[in-house]
């Protein structure tokens, strides 16, 4: 029942990641790799790359029948789809059946229902998992007014269809939440070609918290705990952590119960991670959304718990029961993520492709650094401007910033601008140390004022 | 009761890990180095060096009031001995009591009833813990016979105050355990200024084994599960891993709870290891000796369990109670360490100093290196080797393997020769693969075959 042969259909740190992660489980790996990425470290180190097209995503990574002909002509029994690019379409899980391919994901009509925004709440609503107070979808203008009236400004009107912050808009009256109607239906509607929208109260200090979870499709589900990941930028996670230290023993096992509960209830396969907004203020959790894949930021979670996520991935999409009960799984310790691109933060965080001329890696007791980087590697202009995650661990939040701050001094690139530099003023605010974050901090202290 | 400000008697990987985690502790550090260390990593990255005296040891990490002193006159509380050096000397304890400096560590006198292997003996005799079959102090050649005869060949004469294999000859009949005695006495005497020796069975195939120990005092003792050392040259350990999977449930068992049970009745302070030798014929464990310090091969039990020991034993040095209890301890996977020197193996394993002008470090998931070392960084001439320790954790022993085979790999060194292909080819061989290897393995294949 094991996977034999495992097409990677991604790239960058992740395809390198599961790449490994197959290694050791004995399984062969074929990753499915564009022109633009001949010379990188998952297509060196797999056992095979096929080339499947030019460098634009679209034309390789983005085209989900070429990808599942390739991991058929390859002979693989199973298909990774990391996470960004196609790993929560629809159509990659959906073509892998027809041509006798295990996923490693949930079913396809699964991760359709928990894409849609709104029947992902009707599932979190069946499962008795606390929401925000908000709306089903919104019809017109007037109608949100009247549901913005009924929940309370300030509110946030999102896509229902959406996700990375498009389509967002926030209401703080009556008038605000007519305008921003039109506003979020327009972006959704160019964005995602669905005009569809509903409503949130929205919390002005809230942290976002997630909860990793792991099912095997038989309704049995494992929690590895949570994450806090408030340190954003436009909605886009910097700084990842495990476990929240900012919530109460009693919020977290509402949260962690909550999760598991919802995942139990659609006897969800594979990993996902159900996300929730924590408000602070209020010592409450509310649920987002349900994200069908592994997440950039699951290493933390490995951190605190000794697991490896990506290999009980491929176990389970092998066929094979959770490796692990609920009993099993221990929180050691504090474990933080920092997610390093190649961006000049000084003009807008644009991406900078290019080479790297110098890497210098930081080591250690409790470092870690998730990265297919190396000296004189190229960074390609078609994607996004990741170059490496860097998590360390520590035996408590204090240890793992003291290490994270000595981590990032350590950690010296040259050839791209990065945002290195970004993170070592991050982890050195009083903000940060004390922990005294919310989603909006980072925009609102470093980001706010001139360097 | 914390430390405020802690010295660090030692240099290398360790005065680095030492540092950085006293520095998670929010914890002062000064190093003490000698003068061909001013430009070490310990040293950037403590608030404070101290140079102690010149390049050879003897006049610099050697000298315990010199070493002291220093720790006094920069204002420490509590001073780290780390391995080696004088981290088993009792007169380090002594002098840091006279001067009111807590050390990291065992209590004088333990340290020198642990360092003579009767006197260690005894104190696991009455604890109850399994002995090889073996003698009291051997007196004269004629003693050594009587004795052999009892114990059945083939057997082990040892000298008392011994380590490191030196005065230790093996004997497999009657008349080599009379020149034995001669040889080994007279190698005694010249190594240790003591020639004291006991006799011990031999056991032909046997792994080493140890269990690390962690006690505060009270005599509370928490273990962190076993290491398998086996992989030895000339009674070096050259690769270490935990657990051992070689041993049935049922002696680790008997293992833990001897190591503990020793520990306790001597209500032992500080990290400890209890080794053993494993008779993998016999299902039988033998008690060998404590080490009365942290151990070059800790981070194995580090990887598999989630906790800083070193930390700990600051921690404790500071007057804390120990932070875990025996049920927080879990087991999570596999780790395995390869020591990494820089020396010419294909020579005799000379060491080779010299400058480090190329380092390419492996990285990623379970992947961890304790190193001082860096681009341009320099081995001095005058201490040992190791310019490194290269540590996997994997889900399982398998998977730890494959990790470290492709970080071995990945690990590029230029300037002076390693034992990196040495360990390449380990990790390579089916007997290593299998885990069918004892102490003497590595000497009768890899090591015994031209290359």
């Amino acid at each position: 029942m094991a996977v034999n042969r495992l097409f990677i259909a991604n790239r960058g740190e992740i395809a390198l990641r599961i790449v490994r992660a197959a290694q050791g489980l004995n399984t062969e790996t074929v990753v499915g790799i564009s022109d633009a990425d001949r010379g990188s470290a998952a297509a060196q180190l797999a056992d095979r790359a096929l080339v499947l097209g030019p460098g634009p995503a679209a034309k390789s990574y983005l085209d989900p029948r070429l990808v599942v002909h390739a991991a058929k002509a390859a002979g693989c029994d199973a298909l990774h789809p990391g996470y960004g690019f196609l790993s929560e379409r629809s159509i990659l899980p959906r073509l892998c059946a027809e041509h006798g391919i295990a996923f490693v994901g949930p079913e396809p009509d699964m991760i359709d229902a928990l894409g849609d925004k709104l029947q992902a709440r009707a599932m979190a609503k069946a499962a008795g998992v606390p929401l925000v107070p908000g709306s089903e979808e919104i019809a017109s203008a007037a109608d949100a007014r009247r549901e913005g009236d009924r929940i309370g400004y300030p509110v946030l009107l999102k896509a229902s269809a959406g996700g990375g912050g498009r389509g967002m808009v926030i209401a703080n009256n009556a008038d605000e939440v007519e305008a921003g109607f039109h506003k979020a239906s327009a972006e959704a509607q160019a964005a995602f070609n669905d005009g569809r929208l509903f409503m949130e109260r929205f919390v002005p200090q809230a942290r976002h918290v997630e909860v990793q979870l792991m099912g095997d499709g038989t309704g049995k589900v494992v929690h590895f705990g949570e994450r806090d990941c408030s340190v954003q930028r436009r909605y886009q996670k910097l700084v990842e952590e495990a476990p929240c230290t900012a919530m109460p023993d009693r919020v977290r096992k509402q949260l962690h119960d909550a999760a598991v509960a919802l995942a139990a209830s659609v006897q969800y396969r594979n990993a996902g991670t159900a996300e929730f907004l924590y408000d602070v203020a209020r010592e409450e959790v509310y649920f987002i959304e349900v994200n069908a894949r592994i997440q950039v930021e699951h290493p933390v979670s490995e951190m605190i718990t000794g697991f490896d996520l990506v290999q009980e991935q491929i176990r389970i999409a092998g066929g094979s029961p959770l490796s692990v009960s609920q009993d099993d799984v221990r929180v050691t310790g504090h474990a933080i993520e920092c997610r390093i691109n190649a961006e000049d933060v000084g003009k807008g965080f644009i991406p900078v492709p290019g080479r790297i001329t110098g890497w210098q890696v930081p080591t250690g007791e409790g470092v870690r650094l998730d990265s297919h980087m190396s000296q004189g590697a190229m960074i390609p202009p078609f994607y996004d401007s990741m170059i490496g995650k860097l998590i360390v661990h520590g035996t408590t939040r204090a240890d793992a910033v003291a290490k994270l701050t000595e981590a990032l001094d350590a950690f010296k690139v040259e050839g791209v601008p990065t945002t290195i530099d970004l993170h070592r003023r991050i982890v050195r605010h009083p903000d940060f140390i004390e922990n005294r974050i919310h989603t909006r901090w980072l925009e609102q202290t470093l980001l706010a004022s001139p360097e």
